[in-house]
């Protein structure tokens, strides 16, 4: 890759309330290698100013006016910011965002998809919203994801968690249990397998992936004795696949198929629903895993933690899953536009 | 304790065609402390003579004519083993039991058991059987299990894989992912509850076990925005239980709670169905993950794995899990009647 390549991360604060603030603040302040790409926060300065005081931190918050021009004041000892909807403290209150921060919160998405798709940006990562919230003042998504997809007129999108050891994209993601089976269908699994592969090529640099699928049933419903949609639905579409230099494997029974991908044996797991993937990363990599949304003309990852009002004001918040989704978003970066 | 009590332990060699001989032999090689339980193979002999034989091992097979007087005859150097139905070597063909092998396999469960209700064994340790074959020769049971409770007159039996650091039980097992739901049932949760908590205390040696209750949905159904079994099932269920001794919690949304229980939090998780139980505890517990039935009015254990007919007679069968079942079953049985 051309050693001039240096990608351009814009980051949301995320609900200005939470602790997003605090952990936006210890990631510049452990920020190393400054020149290896630029890093820009999307959200209130005036809330940054907060936490830096809080933390006792001494970087100096830059207010960046014009966002098309951004790159040259990311420099070490600052933070650069800019609010597309300047907010005043009184709109602040630990946990109890004003009706206005709520509406800054959803123009800080907006803004920072719309840097990415115009390419004044490189890569969205997003800090912690509170949907409660948010849907109080008219958001009508059920979260980030479901938005993302509306900004950028995305068909469908797929949630992969990625962790140092193990990569897992969902089928289904927030269903009830009794849901999930009929939601297994030939064109769900083709799009969450064809999306998982496509980007494992195009931001994860694998030219052959090797994805494995995971079966809905225990044993795999043991040839149909329990559960039938690994025969009658996902052995015939995976059969019907045709990605030529892909491996796709599967149904293999859930319990033992994680430790081999935790092996090395695959290089994404492909789940049927939230807690059969979800369980196993949370479990090996609970401080550093990084949800990332497959599917999107734009590169996006996100921590994976919610907005911790409990902990705002606190300074206790651990930035470790923010700094690995900024460290992710910057790999793809690589992948796709180096 | 008193240092005078021994366990006396009993294995059932399972199908003598798959890997029980080899995982048996080589269990003994690896054996320690031979003075702190004694052990008996209930198998044919003829199979452990041919294990010895392929294994190039040195161990003496001591046939046990009277099962009521077997302690004196475990010694250092030999495989004390009685069978109560003698095979002859055309019935061991690799892989392919013929039919009195098969009926012998079901015997040296019935021949165990009785051992251990008659109190001539203290637990049960049980090798791998095949339902397949079983199941052709009059077998009339869906597993290991439930057989065990029809010899033992036990209501209900409760799955739980126990390794260094997880213990798990489940409410369902073996079903399809679709009939879960409507399974968890107020009284299938108090029955696994109960019976988890009686086993720690009995059998684990834990005064107030802390038992963390896993939700069905993901997120625990947010409120019964995605799945309703929590707010209408589980929680009033948790609420109407009086344990006295006993903390019970939950439910938890399952993506995080494993990794707490691994954390030390827990002493056990009661898991909603089997992929959400097994995932974890064989993700991080691959090797040395131990089945226990609990509930029996004996104690067994078991390997946690199959026949493994591609590896009978090759010597390359890990005998970890049957270690781990050993050791499991004399730890509990130290703690039930010492």
């Amino acid at each position: 890759m051309p050693a001039s390549y240096k990608p351009r991360i814009v980051v949301t604060m995320g609900d200005p309330c939470g602790v997003g603030p605090e952990i936006l603040v210890k990631l510049f302040s452990a920020r190393e290698r400054w020149a290896e790409y630029s890093l820009l926060v999307i959200g209130e300065p005036l809330a940054l100013e907060r936490a830096a005081r809080l933390l006792g931190s001494t970087l100096r918050i830059q207010r960046v006016l014009n966002p098309q021009k951004w790159e040259d004041s990311d420099q070490p000892g600052t933070i650069s910011a800019y609010t597309p909807q300047p907010l005043t403290i009184d709109d602040l209150g630990y946990g109890s965002p004003s009706q206005a921060a709520c509406r800054a919160t959803i123009r800080y998405i907006e803004w920072a998809v719309s840097m990415a798709t115009e390419g004044t940006a490189d890569a969205v990562c997003t800090c912690p919203i509170h949907k409660g919230n948010l849907h109080r003042h008219g958001f009508d998504f059920p979260g980030h994801t479901e938005f993302l997809c509306d900004l950028t007129s995305a068909e469908r999108a797929v949630m992969m968690l990625v962790g140092p050891r193990l990569r897992v994209s969902l089928v289904t993601i927030h269903e009830a249990l009794e849901r999930v089976p009929r939601l297994i269908t030939a064109e769900n699994l083709t799009d969450t397998i064809r999306i998982t592969g496509e980007s494992l090529v195009r931001d994860f640099g694998l030219r052959a992936p090797r994805i494995a699928v995971a079966a809905l049933n225990p044993h795999a419903g043991e040839g149909g004795r329990f559960g039938r949609e690994e025969v009658d639905i996902i052995e015939p579409t995976l059969k019907g696949l045709g990605f030529a230099d892909w491996s796709v494997e599967g149904p293999f029974p859930a319990d033992t198929l994680f430790f081999r991908a935790y092996q090395g044996e695959f290089d994404a797991v492909v789940a049927m629903y939230h807690d059969q993937g979800l369980v196993p990363i949370k479990l090996v990599h609970f401080h550093d895993a990084v949800n990332v949304t497959l599917g999107l003309p734009i590169i996006r990852t996100s921590v994976d933690h919610g907005t911790a009002y409990d902990l705002a004001g606190t300074g206790r918040a651990h930035p470790g899953s923010l700094e690995a989704a900024v460290r992710m978003a910057t790999q793809m970066a690589r992948h796709r536009f180096a």
